[in-house]
């Protein structure tokens, strides 16, 4: 058997530990399948003192992270810390400018600054691997880039964040609020403390550039993600959608379009037969659309310690093999400088939920904003009878376009017996 | 970009001619994502004169599928022939002798001679691909071989076969029988004109015995498979599964046991809730389950000519990257020898229905027997009344031996009130 690939590991937060529990846990089929074994000889934390269940005393121990970069017995660098910015993406940068090999759990690193470090990492021959950075323990990344690679994608869609999948969850089958469920998912730490990263859809929004690059062979294009989280989902609409044949699931969707790419993340409604539908709790699942292999479904868990550090060490097997890959699947200089298609653009089903005061003449006045608006409506419903007080009003609309449904929007909010913020869910036919 | 990967393709069949095609349609990106073109070179099939859709004239060609392997413009070998021995078998050994990496579809060849093939492959240093062998566009043996490689899994189970997923989606759909619904099969080209091996569960177990290889990392051993077909699954069976909250899929099962592997292609009763429960019609779907990552699922389609045709330009590419893996995940010499559980030690739940004399002492009689063999009962359902006629009983059980349920049934089938071959059926809960 080969030397050993000795790694340096910055990080001992979850999943950091995660990692080197795993490492010892299976050091024999991890060799086995490596071809060599696959040893920590360094770390960095911020902590050195605290109880991570896991012996650190035979490790080199570097208070910067950066460090490690230069530390002379590491063959291969994991970036464990996270965030786009600071000593985690100090780090990568000196790793591959001293020509060690990186592996990265790091969404936010990628999606934002993921052109730049392929260039480097093209420039130095070093590899930057990321398996762990989407859907955690689904070998999404290798299934699209490697597995999927023959063919041409005409679409990537995904359930990329499992404390929003969890969410949804538990509101449907217990029919209960955001903020309570959110509150609950705090205490059993499904969700963070600060959880806007998660519920406002940013990290789906990380994950979902990553693999719309990989998809369509183009540089990681963070910034033309529209966003929108599920902070506005409310256990009515979640009924309401039940009712009407669907489910309500934050989604990431990346598509081919006539206008370029559309990169998009937002509460959608599926309906209930779609597979990924029936994707629930903190299961992801991403569903690809080759033009030859058709539609391919992966499903697992997205976050937590043992799926995390399943996807580390798999690109670790990877390196130790000498299996390499180019960062966005082809060589910088090959892929391709294909428009991002603006929201607005965007063209759809709609479902659109108002209070309105239960009188005479309302639903004339919103029809007659979707009739100037072109847009067609294939069903409405008005549930319950309330004269002179609030009664909610669904509407679904046929296929229109973004402008035409926020213009009709901004004139229905607007009318006086519309009483809320009007609640719009994009219908998608998965 | 560097030298074009120059391949030569055995079979020109359906998937053959659709390796062809996409390599054709789809060469930039290949080009892009290979690191270099991927050319066919030379051709080899039975009828040089047929119409495939495709371009041959530039192509060397040879009738003799074997002389493709001493082919000196050739880097690469596709072996699309199929079949276990034969010039399939002849050609991917004289490829591997030549020092030509192999790519298969081959499932039979991989479950039969697998062993001794990757050791020639090992010997000579070879590549030995075979993504399209199991579960067709589906990356699975790269999900299972190096996207989980940092697991020990303990089960892999599949619906593996897309014909027999096909009668039984319909059957169930239809309410209608299997002979029936075989004989559409077979006109609509979803079943082949002999079925037997589709549908008696060989072409499964093929699969099920390379999965179970990679899952456990030990020699290929189809020998072992237990195996039964869907022949004797009728539309009562498969209702009254969904009156119980089944749906009836044949499944393949690997599973690691106190007594070693088993692994074992019958009909099985999974819980409707289950995500395998819902992969209908031709799709195929592989759930693994290991220590750090849980359940993953990976779904899509398993067989046609453009899902089989990804997979195997999937391993070129690999191939023009220069990404290898050993042929069972790990070294030859580092498998384990893992003893095979015989069936007769299979541990689980079982369905059981009986067409009886509805007549007085009957189910007595048949619990009697179970209480004999120390099988616990779980549920007893008698359908209808119909005095002194036959009426069918269903019977349900909790977790007991093979063995028993073997002893159990041959007294039952021998009772003089029990009128036609016991229906059994286990329950898997996945």
């Amino acid at each position: 058997m080969s030397k050993p690939l000795s790694i340096a590991v910055a990080g001992l937060g979850t999943v950091g530990a995660g990692v080197l529990k795993l490492l010892e846990a299976n050091a024999g089929l991890i060799a086995a399948r490596a071809g060599r074994p696959i040893v920590v000889g360094a770390v960095s934390a911020r902590d050195r003192t605290r109880d991570r269940g896991i012996r650190l005393e035979t490790l080199r121990w570097y208070d910067d992270p950066v460090a490690l970069a230069a530390d002379p017995g590491t063959d291969v660098v994991v970036e464990l810390i996270g965030g786009s910015e600071g000593p985690a993406r100090a780090l990568v940068e000196a790793a591959i400018a001293a020509g060690k090999p990186v592996v990265t759990a790091n969404k936010a690193l990628l999606a934002v600054h993921g052109a730049a470090l392929a260039e480097q990492a093209e420039a130095r021959r070093v590899a930057l691997a990321f398996e762990a950075a989407v859907a955690g323990g689904i070998p999404a990344i290798k299934g699209l880039r490697e597995g999927l690679a023959a063919n041409r994608l005409s679409r990537v869609a995904g359930i990329l964040n499992g404390t929003c999948n969890y969410i949804l969850t538990v509101m449907r089958e217990q029919g209960r609020e955001f903020a309570e469920v959110l509150a609950e998912a705090q205490k059993l730490g499904y969700a963070e403390a600060d959880p806007a990263f998660d519920i406002d859809g940013i990290d789906a929004a990380h994950k979902l550039a990553i693999l719309a690059a990989l998809a369509f062979g183009r540089p990681v294009d963070f910034g033309a993600v529209h966003v929108e989280g599920i902070r506005n989902v409310t256990a009515l609409d979640i009924a309401l959608a039940g009712e009407l044949g669907y489910r309500i699931k934050l989604l990431g969707i990346a598509a081919r379009t006539p206008g370029g790419i559309s990169t998009r993340v937002h509460p959608c409604m599926v309906p209930v037969a779609a597979p990924i539908a029936r994707v629930d709790g903190v299961f992801n699942a991403v569903v690809a659309e080759g033009d030859f292999v058709g539609r391919v479904m992966l499903e697992g868990r997205g976050a937590g310690a043992g799926p995390t550090a399943s996807a580390v060490v798999a690109d670790l097997i990877d390196l130790a093999r000498g299996r390499h890959t180019p960062v966005w699947g082809a060589a910088n200089g090959a892929l391709e400088s294909v428009p991002a298609e603006p929201m607005e653009r965007h063209r759809g089903a709609y479902y659109l939920r108002l209070m309105v005061l239960d009188r005479p003449g309302v639903i004339a006045d919103v029809t007659g904003i979707l009739r100037d608006q072109a847009i067609s409506l294939e069903s409405m419903l008005q549930r319950g009878r309330a004269p002179g007080e609030a009664v909610p009003v669904v509407l679904t609309t046929h296929e229109c376009e973004e402008a035409q449904m926020r213009a009709a929007i901004t004139r229905i909010a607007a009318l006086e017996t519309v009483l809320e913020t009007p609640a719009l869910i994009r219908i998608e036919p998965l």
